[in-house]
């Protein structure tokens, strides 16, 4: 087995790809029917030994890591690329402590609820079981290599990942630690597989096999998710764009507003939970939008507004185009509304259904925001940058669901696992 | 709205065809805003104005039907067909009834579960909302259009039906009844269509537009469901074969045994839950077999054995495909295993992963069975007969999904959902 997974990198012929492609799969089939089986203790214990195995190889890590940012240098990958590629002592002692935080999560698998008593004697309930196998494509930062296998195993599935051509040394190279932890502990090395060959076409043959491999979650950037959902053959749990809200409605209480709003927009520019668009009520624009003018200037924030907005504060105008986008950078855009009904028309038909706020101290308002905003998070007098797994209280997120099917939102252990039906009897049988 | 509609098996050119089914995805997609945020009273009201409608436009709906039956027979459809195709007085009362039964369950949508407060002083909860337009394929009973119709009205959804060509005049004259239903309740009439053209290419188009429909429900034969399955865009929640599975385990009590195995095969042979090989451990095959040919023989069910099953009972030889094969038929497979591994094997590998049940009063085998048969429902003591949407509770079910993503077994109401977060605040930044 382990001869196949350090083929990397070599030249294949596409038959050859594809029986390779075809093994890994079905490899994370089997090994999929072992880790289903698993135990809590032994699922931990396979975490914990890649812990140990991580901090053991530090050295051949980053060894792997250098040839890795050598070859990328080469390349001319810009600086931002080569700091995501980058591993340190410090990022791998971060992904040890991911590592144990995950162990240390409750096991959802196995987990039966709702077992109730139905008229004809038979005793129903659910019982929450893995997915199977699981495709993982993502791109230059190889530390989502320990984090999504990590989630996998926790969650009883095998994986096949498929990180970024950049990283293919560095992958390799953590794969190795977490097959050591599998081996540790008696699971299955096939349950984690990295794909070993740069080629493109491995992608295609990963999200066309659903006979091997049973969801897709893609990590990356707009154009990935795009392709990837464009081609696949298999279900994908995607995360398309974060084109965030806050509304700040007539019975906004001002001084919430104003923290909301500047924390959404400026904690950090360049994550999905992000403010995009801010909507404000007309006479709340007039008395908020000087203050948070003075603020967002403060923090180098431009600022791009409607009509309304430009006649009260200096601005740039905003386009039509500006409501559509995310800009994951220090620009905002800026929207006066005339009532809750318009603030959430423009939120439905503008936003990415991702996050979004409504400050208010209206009961009634923040009732109809909760129930008509279409998105994955709905919230009422909090920043938008709590739509995060570990401030949800998952423990940990393999992404966030921009979809409606399976997972919305934050997706995190559960969220890898299904739930099948079971049912006791006494020997019962159905007359009609 | 309504002429379009009514465009009814017009010959198409592929251009009006793209346009009519944008439209048709268009104004569904503005109706499930609509109906999304729409009160449980109002759904109830045009489930039974529905109901009510049916019963008025009796006679249209039977001179429709008639209309189809005569096409029908013209093309030489089969008896077997025909009598699907076919509304009756007694057929049309109960779909009154199906009406008045689904407007009769709890309504799903808005329903908040597990708000918890989180350190960070934010309390965070589900709420359950609806799909957005599900699309539905399906073949020749006309009752599936009120059925379909009514599951996905009760969840807030839209939907765009496409029955079979055979049944067109039976199903537009339904819808009509629909529309009335939902006309008179004051909900959009475009919650509802169906599609008017038997042109195939619709088929392809109505399964290729995520940005108008969000998921496909498929019911009929095999080949319909992966023909839309290999072609789809748009997530599909799959019914394929019930090869379901009784296994009588060295501890089974044999009464429990021979009553379970002869109800899950006999009771309906063209059933998805219907028995199609029966495993049994070696010793009790060499007690039981006998007593269930005798019963098996009454009732001129065929039977198929392994070896070990022919030396005990006169049978044919089962072959490597009949472990594989849903009948459907009065036929059954028998193969003796040496234990419950070998049982599980066998049902992991040949099965459809439908409904499989152990016969036993050992603890532990039932519990292994539970956990590691790889099924949409798995059973102890029960007959296979029991897996429908009915008998389990959910009230009335859309189908049965032999898939792990999203919905598993029986989907009723729920399965037709979506859970979002919510997030009630009290003014809560992000800090770090």
């Amino acid at each position: 087995m382990r001869s196949v997974i350090l083929v990397q990198n070599r030249i294949m012929t596409s038959t050859t790809l594809i029986d390779y492609m075809t093994t890994l799969g079905q490899q994370a089939r089997a090994a999929s029917a072992q880790m289903a089986k698993s135990e809590t203790a032994q699922k931990n214990r396979a975490l914990l030994a890649t812990a140990a195995a991580v901090l053991e190889m530090q050295e051949s890590l980053l060894a792997a890591n250098q040839a890795d940012l050598d070859a990328g240098r080469a390349k001319g990958l810009s600086a931002a690329l080569l700091d995501r590629l980058e591993l340190t002592p410090a990022r791998i002692a971060a992904m040890v402590v991911g590592l144990e935080q995950v162990a240390a999560l409750p096991d959802p698998i196995g987990s039966i609820s709702e077992l109730d008593y139905r008229p004809s004697g038979i005793q129903i309930g659910k019982m929450r079981v893995p997915l199977g196998v699981i495709g993982i494509i993502y791109e230059s930062r190889p530390n989502v290599t320990i984090e999504a296998a990590s989630l996998c195993l926790k969650s009883g599935n095998a994986v096949i990942l498929r990180g970024g051509s950049e990283a293919i040394r560095s992958n390799a190279a953590l794969a190795l630690c977490i097959q050591q932890g599998l081996r540790a502990s008696g699971l299955p090395e096939t349950a984690v597989q990295v794909v070993a060959t740069t080629d493109r076409a491995a992608v295609h043959q990963l999200i066309t096999m659903p006979e091997y491999v049973d969801v897709i979650v893609p990590r990356g950037g707009k154009g990935l998710i795009a392709r990837v959902s464009a081609d696949a053959r298999v279900p994908v749990i995607k995360h398309l764009d974060g084109n965030c809200h806050v509304y700040i409605d007539v019975n906004a209480d001002p001084e919430k507003a104003v923290r909301i709003a500047i924390n959404a927009k400026t904690r950090r520019y360049g994550v999905c939970n992000a403010l995009e668009t801010l909507l404000l009520e007309a006479t709340q624009a007039n008395a908020l939008l000087p203050e948070l003018k003075r603020q967002f200037d403060a923090k180098g924030v431009e600022l791009r507004g409607c009509e309304q907005t430009q006649a009260i504060i200096d601005c740039s105008a905003a386009t039509q185009e500006d409501w559509a986008t995310e800009y994951l950078a220090p620009i905002l855009a800026i929207k006066v509304v005339a009532n809750l009904d318009q603030a959430i028309d423009h939120i439905n038909m503008y936003g990415s259904h991702h996050t979004d706020s409504i400050v208010t101290e209206n009961y009634s308002s923040g009732r109809r925001f909760l129930r008509e905003v279409d998105s994955a998070s709905v919230m009422i007098n909090a920043s938008t940058a709590f739509a995060d797994g570990f401030e949800y209280g998952l423990g940990a997120e393999i992404g966030i669901s921009t979809d409606k099917i399976h997972a919305r939102g934050p997706v995190g252990l559960v969220g890898l696992t299904s739930q099948k039906y079971i049912v006791l009897g006494d020997g019962q049988i159905r007359e009609s």
